[in-house]
């Protein structure tokens, strides 16, 4: 029992240490290598080598998750964090062997191992974190784009029904050709096949740019301002809360003067009578 | 009459409860999802259904307006307001039957439905206003860019008339393909054909995307400086009225110790006379 | 000589008045419509009106500009404001009979009367000067732009000469196909000729893509932030000015209640003495 | 001795004046036309003259550099400065005659003397400080932006290998295509493709557009608001410190004041006594 808490102890340190992260990283990288070599057509003779690398990477993968829960007290606090969860999950599903039946699966799994560098990498959190706090700042724009292309859609169908290009079948196929358009990837080609159809049909078209472009526009500058508002108010605060400080220091310092000269009043009064 | 009164004032809660207005956003989506549904080539029996669901829909959708209208004190201030105006509206437009002969104009009308939506959820009418506001800002540039187009589509007829592929026939095939050129949708073939009528022709479509691009991002920024501006005055007019009421109290405060000092001055000239 | 000095006292308020403004913008998009409607194949019958028409708004432009000449004081005092210069050359120009030899110059210059509604909305003025300013703070990122698509252009000449599409004959052609990426319009067919002569130039097309399109962003970014600074301090020295100078008020107050003070001291020593 | 001394003194202004300065680029400018002049196919007569200018300008810029290097007091120190390294570089590696041999390689380092700009022109120096400045604060987000290609490429490889293109052979070949696909340069062909493979592809090319876009826009702005704050700080100090100084001032009088009517106080309890 005392060994157990020993090791704890012991291999903290170890763990938390800079180079260990580093020697981790590695590891990562160097799976990942590994992974994209596999997709050139390579000899037999160096696929076994790569297979038994794959192995040795996975034991190291395993080695740390065990040495990272031995770390903990209490072992199952570890999975407590939820990046623990996810490095324990990743390493979990990446033991399938990759040169088994289901090689296809094993390499999809195993390329998630290399979002195990956002795990090490604080900065890369940082930004992981900025990115989920915008997308609910865009999230009812989404809502609105989407109300957009749909309604375009069923319109588009209404009116160009039966076009060769097979783009107004369906609301399937509808969306994502107006997804498509909005991009603006061959949109010209398209529009002169419905201008065939119907010679306004122009309007459609440029009414659905200007209205994605417009809508999309909009939402940059909302996460723009938003950004920028929250990060304006924090500093804002600072600055008037060092002046707003001296000010209310200042604001004492007077009634304390207005006091000391009312007693002087009192006290010259008293000493007239 | 007075039952009458009882009723809207018993419609007033349900109407504005939420989860009256979850289901009818529900209703709204299923609804939006059936008009989606019958773009694809489906069975004439699960047409049946389809069309079944939609008469069901129809009659949600003309008890709900009822409903709202009766929770009205007066049921005409209903139409007092315009969000009130466009629900009743879009509601009568889509009771045209769906299998009638005007199918097409009846699936129209049905899928400008899912802009109810944005009457439901009071966060989509924000962004609806701001579109507006910055619709507004926008509109001079909009017509600096129209003469723009304007002008080099009257110069592109001069000088490319008769190309091949009939883009510079007339004002309107040339104002549609200088569109698609801006958005850089195959662009430089255009350029390769005039080239072969004028070898500076380059100098006409690198001249239109600059300048193009350019006062489409002046008009960005002029949103962007606009929203900003306008919300920064509001931010700092908070916090210079914080500041700015201590420093008058301050003020007010020295006034009076100025004042009790001068009474102090009299009393004790007042005691050496 | 006192008739004259009547005639532009007389001529001041009609030149100035917001109707005839709003009369010579109609005919100013009368005008612009008639040189679009003249590049549609019309009747001959047609053509003759559009032919008296034109030179009916040729006299109106004539007689407003003689009528603005003639509400000047002294009337050569009209030339010393570029927008009026402006105005001049642009009616001069378009004197020019539509139907003789020079049809084509002749359509060419009329087409620039469009510019006049730039003199007469007064917010198309302000957004023209705001590009201008823009156009000065970029002109540096411009010249470096400039530098890059040079090397780019000679770098991509020595290593791809001689590839079938012609793109690296020479400098010219070169640098145009060098726009064309930027605008990543079918770049990546251009790079995938050159991969076949060498297997590494992905090297070269994505280092161009980067570099320019993070210029372009440093770019765009410097212009937002020189308007907002400037923006900024306008602002900022307002609110600072009504703060400083409370600040300094109550600081005189603060150096006058000292002086009372001081003489206060002063009585009450020459009072004990 | 004394005359080398004197030598670097009278070189000094020579090297620093603002017309050597203009003449030294209208060199650079010049040598950079010739070599784009050396990309069109010219008369043998013509290319004479090209490489005797070509020489003509390698000794002009070799006796600029010698001028630079003497008006140092100890010439060493000249490459104390890296721009002067860089120079010197330049002009030593383009002293390879282009009619040699290796006329690519020579044509190669000449056209990097045109970098030579961005040393005579201050302007150019401090866009290219800022460049590398906003280079550093988004590395974090090229490496995630890294992440995501290489996840999708292993995934895009495992899910449509064997597609015609060619596109999923390798790990290689797929980055390049995403990379493509993100420009959004012919992507819904390569899109359609997929297809036909996997019918529900469309996910993975939405998801990676939104992805990429997404984290690209998030990268602009913050760029955006890092220089915004670093700006906003030093303005803002600047600002605050004004008020600061000032109010502190306010805060050491009214000290000043208490003491005052501190003594005050103890003459008058004195008088009593």
């Amino acid at each position: 029992m005392q060994n157990a808490k020993k090791l704890h102890l012991q291999l903290q340190p170890l763990v938390r240490n800079r180079y260990f992260e580093l020697f981790m990283m590695g590891i990562i990288i160097f799976s990942a290598l590994l992974i994209g070599i596999h997709t050139f057509k390579i000899d037999p003779i160096y696929l076994e080598i790569l297979i038994t690398l794959d192995t040795f990477i996975s034991i190291v993968f395993i080695i740390e998750i065990l040495l990272r829960i031995a770390s903990y007290e209490k072992p199952l606090n570890f999975f407590k964090d939820g990046w623990n969860i996810f490095d324990f999950v990743v390493v979990a599903l990446s033991l399938i062997p990759i040169d088994g039946n289901n090689s296809a699966v094993a390499r999809l799994l195993r390329i998630f191992r290399i979002l195990r560098i956002i795990t090490i990498l604080p900065e890369l959190k940082i930004i992981i974190n900025a990115l989920f706090k915008s997308a609910k700042s865009i999230s009812f724009v989404m809502i609105l784009m989407f109300i957009i292309f749909y309604i375009y859609a069923i319109v588009g169908i209404v009116f160009f029904e039966g076009a060769k290009s097979g783009i107004w079948d369906n609301v399937g196929t509808a969306l994502l050709a107006l997804f498509g358009i909005m991009t603006s990837d061959g949109w010209t080609e398209i529009m002169h096949e419905s201008m065939e159809i119907h010679s306004l049909s122009w309007i459609y078209y440029l009414s659905f740019i200007f209205l994605t472009t417009f809508t999309f526009l909009n939402m940059i500058i909302g996460i723009i301002l938003d950004t920028l508002n929250a990060e304006h108010k924090i500093e804002d605060g600072k600055i008037v809360s060092q002046e707003y400080k001296l000010l209310e220091k200042l604001e004492i310092q007077n009634q304390i003067l207005m006091q000391k000269i009312e007693q002087l009043e009192k006290k010259i009064k008293q000493d007239e009578s």
